[in-house]
């Protein structure tokens, strides 16, 4: 349902052999696109799921390491003949930003639409809905969840039990209510209950929140910053307003969620594997992230009594 | 004397395993960069040379393969608590870019200065002369050489002859006239004759010119584009103001260079070598440009009758 590749696990500057932190998701043949530092379309050519398919780029604020790679993949996309307009979401000043960086993409085959966000706003995309939230950086961020919302099922055996002639059942499983020969029958009164979707959440570049384990909760795949993972650096944290890695699964554990990747790690953290265990005695189901990490987000198998969607690691 | 790294050899877009073309140069401690593409400072940091020395930037125009890697830079020397001003020098419209791209590098710990340079200009840089050339590309664009000029040789034998006072002969070294009881000699009566110093060329992103041969002349090193290797992409090079590997290279005949390397390869020649012998046949001191390439340009041996720079590979 959402193929998930994480792109970079570096925070500050790109490094040799660690890309900035970005994410790629892919839904049906759509690509979006978490975050967008210097160098980001190397690892995304090199992922070799395409392109041109871009059509969100989501942007959580204006350090360099999370946009400056823009004017790159923007010229890139036009040089792979893109005309189909090209999304882009971010906190306040999106649009200056943007403007900004374009002095060296000033020309484009396609429309670059820019969409200023605040936090708590809740949008569709296609079959897809986002959700952002306000979080607490060293200038205005944004962290996003991306849902894929699953209908809630068609029971045969109830439509049958009610009566309800066969060519109206199209009409119930639309959710429409369906009237004939004076009775009634609403959708409700046919489908099963409400099932979980697939929900994934990127957050990164915050000190922790209250506010984060509400907006992350239940989802498949938590994808958070630990830019420390030495409890020592958490004077640092504070004042840069990152994470340590213990901050993180503490998030993840609180907002009840599947599986955590830490990504967005401080140049000076050469190996975060040194440090995995800090987050793993939070929260358990913690991976260091690293170029290349993938999953395929999936409904949970559609049991009588399913209750909560499944992830497959790919 | 100059140490020559080659950072990239990318046109275009950088590409896993093909950084951007852009050129990093070491003269005593300091550094100098010729463009400075998205990505670069990953290569740079590779190098191992530092980055926090570096002093100047070249820019040769503004499309973003040459410089949109300038925020994520300037960031970096600002993390390694660079105080010291930063020069950046390249065509009309420079402040203008350096602007826009700033606007995801605001605030830096050190003074960025901008030199806009119409081509034919010629200045000093410590002991270094930079000229540049204006060339023919799609928006205004310069090439750049470096020389490292050398002085005339004192002739001690001369001094002798001439019965200058040996306290006297220092300032006959630093190219002043002396006198002492009535007599008068020139510097130039105890120099012998003038000597070449080390030059090196860097041309992209035009197409041959008559003015580049002159504007190279005898460097002992010449950078240049060769964006394509088949000459039956010569329409393309054409339209797009690039060019062919034989027209490197003619330009490197025809200005007397004693090496050519060829970089900024397009995205579309994924093996360069294979046309390495079309450079060859017209110039057959031509290198194929990769990242980590490396020389150090050196003054001749200091022979009577040294007449030529000589350049030993690194």
């Amino acid at each position: 349902m959402l193929d998930v590749y994480l792109l970079g696990s570096g925070g500050m500057m790109p490094l040799p052999g660690r890309w900035l932190s970005s994410l790629l998701v892919r839904h049906g043949s759509s690509l979006l696109l978490f975050d967008c530092g210097e160098g980001t379309q190397i690892p995304l050519r090199a992922a070799g799921w395409g392109l041109r398919a871009i059509d969100a780029i989501f942007l959580t604020h204006y350090h360099a390491d999370h946009c400056s790679g823009l004017p790159g993949l923007l010229l890139t996309l036009g040089n792979a003949e893109r005309v189909e307009p090209l999304q882009i979401y971010g906190p306040p000043g999106l649009h200056a930003v943007v403007r900004g960086l374009r002095v060296v993409a000033p020309q484009l085959p396609f429309a670059v639409e820019c969409h200023e966000l605040r936090g708590g706003e809740e949008f569709a995309l296609g079959e897809l809905r986002v959700h952002t939230l306000a979080v607490r950086h060293s200038l205005p961020c944004l962290s996003y969840t991306l849902e894929r919302p699953r209908g809630r099922r068609f029971l045969p055996e109830r439509a049958r039990a009610l009566g309800v002639p066969l060519p109206l059942w199209k009409r119930l499983q639309r959710g429409e209510t369906v009237e004939w020969e004076g009775r009634r029958v609403p959708p409700e009164a046919v489908l099963g209950p409400p099932r979980p979707g697939v929900k994934l959440a990127f957050v990164t570049d915050t000190r922790p929140l209250p506010s984060i384990p509400p907006f992350i909760a239940g989802a498949q795949l938590f994808v958070c910053e630990g830019m420390y993972g030495d409890p020592a650096d958490l004077p640092r944290a504070i004042e840069n307003a990152h994470m340590l890695f213990r901050e993180a699964a503490a998030l993840a554990r609180d907002g009840g969620v599947e599986r955590l990747w830490l990504t967005h790690f401080s140049p000076a953290l050469t190996d975060p594997h040194a440090w995995l265990h800090e987050a793993r005695a939070i929260f358990p189901a913690t991976t260091i992230g690293r170029t290349g990490l993938t999953i395929t987000l999936r409904f949970a198998e559609d049991t009588d009594d399913a209750a909560s969607a499944s992830a497959q690691a790919g």
